[in-house]
C-alpha cells in the first residue's frame, strides 16, 4: 500500500463532466490499494470570473479580501469531487486549506507555506477515505485565510507529499509529459520519460509552464519523486527526480526558448566605477527582472554592461534608468529589440566542457548571430535575433541527438 | 453610538451593481456614526447554480459535502462587499462563520447554533471597521463547516445582533415591509409599521414568507428589535418586537391565506379507542406535516378525525396510511382536495372573544363554507374552498379594519 498525491490544475476539473472523469481516475488509484490525497484548483476559469467582479467593484482590492474570495474556488472544486466520487462508492472527505492544518505566513496573495500539520489527513487516510485537499490556500498565524501565489496548487501537492512521506506526487495537466522541446513548435521533440529537479527548473525559469519552479524547488528539498501525468489519457509521463537513470546517454536533455527579449546595454564614459550593484538593485526594486547580464571590460573600448529583460518591462526600465541617470553615473543606455533567448539544459553538461563549444560551432554554422551569453552548470543560454528562434532552437535539438530516432 | 446589524438577502446582492449599492447604504448608516456588522447572503441564483452542479454529479449528495459548497456562496458576497466598502473609503473586514465563532451543533444543511463567540467581531468593532459576516454558516465542534438550513441568514443576523446586544437587527429584503395582507392579491393591504413577534411568527408560519419562523423566535426569545426594510429604498419598514404600540387600536393584524390544502378523514366503525397519537406519531415520523386537526364524536355519527396537510404531500400520506390502516385501527380514509386555509392574525385577539363570531359571520354573509376551524389565542384559521380563498381574504380584510384609509 502506498501513499500517493494526485493533483488535478483548473482545466481538469473545468466542468462536471472533467471532475467525473477526474472521480474515476482516483478510483482507479484508490483499487489498486493505495492510500490517495488528491489536491485541486478551482474550475476552470472561475478564479478569472472572480477577479472580474471584484475589478467591477475596485481598482485596487485588498489583497486580505482577494484570498477570502479567491479561496472559495478550489473549495467548489473539492467539494463536487468528493460528491463524485461517493456515488462512485469511494468514500471521500475534502478539507480547506485550513483543515488541513496547512500553515503560512500572512503574505496574502503571495504567501509561503510555514508547517503542515498532516495528523488530521493522516486520520482520514486511515478510516480508508480519500482525502481531497483544496490547494493553493493555507491559513496564518492570526486565522486568515491565506493563498499561495501562482503554482500554489502545485506547492501545496509537493507540500502535502513531503509532510505525509508520500510515495509519489502525480500532477494531472494538459500536456502528456516534459518534452526536449516545445513539440507546437519543434518537429520530432521527443517526450522526457525522466528528467532531474535542476534541470526542470531550468527549463521551467525558461518558459516550459508545465510546473511552477516554487513546486519543484519544494519537491527537491524533500526528494519526492514528481510526476507529471496527462489527465486525458492512461500515459505514464514523466517523473522528476534527484538523480535520473542514464537515458541514451544524453549530455543535454532539453532545448528550451522564450521570446519578446530586449537587450539593454550601458556605457560610461569614466572608468567604470563599481556602480554596477546600484543599477540592478535600482532595477529590482522598481520589480523589473533581470535575466542575463553581461559585462565587457576592453582597453581602448567604453566600459559596458549589457543585459536582457522581458519586452514588457521595457518601458517601465528606460524610465527607470533615466531618472536614475545621474546618481547611476552613467551617460549613454541604448537597447535592441526583437531578440529571443535559446538555452540548451542537461546535468551532464557539468562533466562535458565541450558542449558550449559545441553549440556556438552549431549556430555559427546556421549563420544565427550570437548577442549575449551566458551559462550554469547545467545550462548553456544564448540571445538571438527573434527571427532566428525556431531555426537556432531546432537545430540545437537536432544537434544534441535529442530528436525522435 | 449605536450597534447595528445589517442583513442582506440573496436578491439584494445579486450583481456587483447591487452589491454596490449595498455598500453605499452601510456607508450612510456607518456616517451616522453607527458601529455596523453586516450579514449576507450568497449572490442572487448562485446557491442554486451549486445545487445544480452537485445534482449533475450525484442523486443524494453527502449532506456534509454540500455544506462544504454552499457555504462559498456567501463567503464570495462578502469579500466583494468589503473590497466595495473599502474602495469607498469605509476599513471593511469579511469573516466567514468559523471566523466570526458562530458554533453549531453538526447536523449539516439544517445546524442549529449552539454558542455564539463575539470576540472577534467585537475587537473588529473596536478598530473602527463595518465587519461582515457569512450568514446561514457555521461550525461545528468537530471543525466542520455548517449551514443552518432555510431562514439560515436571517438567524445569524438575529444570533449576532444577540450576542453584540445590537439595538436593532435591520433585514434588508426584496419587499418594503410587512403587510396586512398579500398586496399582490388584496387591494388595499397596508403596510403595518410595527407588529409583535408572536403576530409575525402566526403570519411567517401562513406563508408570508418574509422572515424565516426560525429568526422570529431567535429575535423574540433576546428581545431584539427586528426591522424588515426595504434595500431598493430608505422607507422604514416594519419594526417587530415584543410589545406594540396601539395602532388604530386593531385587533386583528393581519389576514394570512395559502391554497393548495387537502383535508384528509379517516373514520372508525369501532368507538374511537385512543389510536389519535399513533396516526399523527407515524405521520410524522414520515415527515408529513399534519397543520390543522379536528375531531368530532357525535352520538349516532361514526367518530371521525379530519386534518389538513399541504397538497404536494398527499400522495406519501395515503400511502402512508393505507401502509399502516391495520395497526391503526381505520377503516376507512377519504380526503377532499382544492382548499385552502386563511386566517386572521393578532395579538388584541385574546382580550376580544367575539373576534372568531365576527370572522364566521362575514364569511357566511358572503356564502362561503367552512371546512375546518382552528384557533390560537391570536389567529383563526379556517380552511375553504380554494375558489373562494381570494375573496374570503379580501372579506376579512374589511371587515377587520385594515384597508388602506
Amino acid at each position: 500500500m502506498s501513499k500517493i498525491v494526485m493533483k488535478f490544475g483548473g482545466t481538469s476539473v473545468a466542468t462536471t463532466e472533467k471532475i467525473a472523469n477526474v472521480a474515476r481516475r482516483i478510483k482507479m488509484e484508490k483499487e489498486k490499494g493505495n492510500e490517495i490525497v488528491v489536491v485541486v484548483s478551482a474550475m476552470g476559469k472561475s478564479t478569472d470570473e472572480l477577479v472580474d467582479l471584484a475589478n467591477e467593484l475596485s481598482d485596487a482590492p485588498s489583497k486580505r479580501e482577494m484570498d477570502m474570495l479567491l479561496s472559495t474556488g478550489e473549495q467548489v472544486t473539492m467539494a463536487l469531487l468528493a460528491i463524485k466520487l461517493s456515488s462512485l462508492g469511494i468514500e471521500a472527505i475534502s478539507l480547506t486549506g485550513w483543515q488541513a492544518g496547512l500553515q503560512t505566513d500572512d503574505v496574502h496573495r503571495n504567501a509561503k507555506i510555514l508547517t503542515f500539520d498532516s495528523s488530521k489527513i493522516l486520520d482520514k487516510l486511515a478510516e480508508d477515505k480519500v482525502v481531497i485537499v483544496a490547494g493553493f490556500q493555507g491559513i496564518s498565524t492570526q486565522e486568515e485565510i491565506t493563498t499561495l501565489g501562482r503554482g500554489g496548487s502545485d506547492t501545496s501537492a509537493v507540500a502535502i507529499a513531503a509532510s505525509i512521506e508520500a510515495e509519489v506526487c502525480d500532477i494531472y495537466t494538459d500536456v502528456d509529459g516534459i518534452y526536449t522541446s516545445d513539440p507546437r513548435y519543434i518537429k520530432n521533440a521527443r517526450k522526457l520519460e525522466q528528467l532531474e529537479y535542476d534541470e526542470m527548473l531550468e527549463l521551467a525559469n525558461l518558459g516550459a509552464g508545465v510546473l511552477h519552479p516554487r513546486a519543484v524547488e519544494f519537491a527537491k528539498n524533500y526528494k519526492i519523486p514528481l510526476r507529471v501525468r496527462p489527465s486525458f489519457s492512461d500515459e505514464e509521463g514523466t517523473i522528476l527526480k534527484e538523480e535520473v537513470d542514464v537515458e541514451n546517454n544524453l549530455v543535454v536533455r532539453g532545448v528550451a526558448f522564450e521570446s519578446d527579449i530586449v537587450r539593454l546595454t550601458i556605457e560610461y564614459e569614466v572608468p567604470f566605477n563599481g556602480s554596477l550593484a546600484s543599477i540592478f538593485t535600482t532595477l529590482a526594486a522598481n520589480h523589473i527582472d533581470v535575466d542575463i547580464i553581461v559585462q565587457s571590460i576592453v582597453d581602448g573600448v567604453k566600459p559596458a554592461v549589457s543585459f536582457s529583460i522581458k519586452k514588457d518591462s521595457l518601458a517601465e526600465a528606460i524610465t527607470v534608468l533615466e531618472t536614475n541617470k545621474k546618481n547611476l553615473g552613467f551617460t549613454f543606455a541604448d537597447f535592441e529589440v526583437g531578440l529571443a533567448k535559446v538555452s540548451i539544459v542537461g546535468s551532464g553538461m557539468v562533466s562535458n566542457p565541450g558542449v558550449a563549444a559545441q553549440m556556438f560551432d552549431r549556430l555559427r554554422k546556421e549563420n544565427i548571430p550570437v548577442k549575449m551569453v551566458s551559462t550554469s552548470e547545467i545550462k548553456v543560454s544564448v540571445v538571438v535575433p527573434q527571427s532566428d528562434m525556431i531555426s537556432a532552437a531546432t537545430a540545437l535539438h537536432s544537434e544534441f541527438g535529442l530528436e525522435i530516432a
